[in-house]
């Protein structure tokens, strides 16, 4: 009886978390109404209030389920996808641009969304943004680790992986401004352009070698 | 007579407009309400209506004083701070970076702040954010080209210029949610590398010897 009574507390406060994490990312955080979230998640005032005081913690708590996102929803299928880690990497940046088409450009990254939104704000929330962003850039600073012996010395992976996910973010919004993937494929192929000259020198023997001492 | 309210309507107009531009800037489109631009622009409420029956219109006039601005606000200072064109490019990007400084992260690029928090629900505007990014690319675009003779043949200017304004978009995004410059360093380090690169490229006269048919 008491796990039944705690598992129906659980799953009100994730319907809650759910139905805010959803409206948030398709308008806005402060464009979404907590009447808004009470429709969507089927809670009552009392409920919603009693697991979230504030909006905020609301949002601290959609932040939260999208740190544990990162896998299932962005590292897993890239791993999937391709099996060498360079590819992987871009494998990563190949779901954002499918979202952006399967969803005609209305969803991009949600966590880069409630960054700029909330920035001046929400300062508890801006750090679990800044959290999520760390995740994603270790991530995919490990894909470039597994690729390490094949790119120049004194690349730092986690520098690289900051590189791609500004690009990203950036190539994201670009897209969802022009309503078009031109933007996000021509940011892109600069990426690929880059790692593709980093693997070139990587495996660059003469250059090496025309770097010794006459 | 007829001359002075002709003036007056214009800066009764631009004081609007002004205000909003601020207000949007520092703290979001739909986090800014009418009372407050009424007060910060010292207009009545008539006045603002018969200037801007809605909101959005409001939105559209911000967005077109912005193009207008592009010059003064972002190209001039990098054409003064650099007179290589690649350097004039790192320049823009440098502006941002003391915005960022200069304002504690609470300042980053406005265009992207409102292209990301309207982009679902403003058309009209969206598009005018997007002409915003195409006046950026098309400036960094026109410095690019005018160093198009050191870099590799097949760089289109528009793409590469398309690139450095997502990289500089989620560079700043990163800056401001991490408060701290580490993310947007680390993002421009690798656009520089990258650079570097194109332009040792595009001057390696033994590379292109080596293609030759043997």
């Amino acid at each position: 009886m008491s796990n039944q009574l705690t598992e129906t507390r659980t799953s009100r406060r994730d319907r809650i978390v759910e139905a805010a994490r959803r409206l948030f990312f398709e308008q806005g955080y402060v464009a979404t109404g907590i009447a808004q979230i009470l429709q969507e998640s089927g809670a009552n005032s009392g409920s919603l209030y009693h697991f979230f005081p504030t909006k905020e913690d609301l949002l601290v708590a959609v932040l939260e389920v999208y740190r544990q996102m990162l896998d299932t929803a962005v590292v897993a299928p890239a791993m999937e996808r391709a099996s060498d880690p360079i590819e992987q990497v871009f494998a990563v940046l190949h779901g954002y641009r499918l979202l952006l088409e399967a969803t005609e450009f209305r969803l991009g990254c949600p966590i880069g969304n409630l960054g700029l939104e909330i920035a001046n704000s929400h300062p508890q929330a801006v750090r679990l943004v800044a959290e999520n962003f760390d995740g994603w850039v270790e991530a995919v600073a490990s894909m470039i680790r597994r690729a390490a012996g094949r790119l120049p010395a004194g690349i730092d992976p986690d520098d690289l992986a900051t590189f791609v996910l500004a690009t990203m973010e950036g190539a994201v919004m670009l897209a969802r401004s022009h309503r078009s993937l031109d933007p996000f494929d021509a940011a892109v192929s600069h990426v690929r352009d880059y790692f593709e000259r980093l693997l070139e020198d990587g495996s660059n023997w003469s250059k090496a070698q025309s770097r010794k001492p006459e």
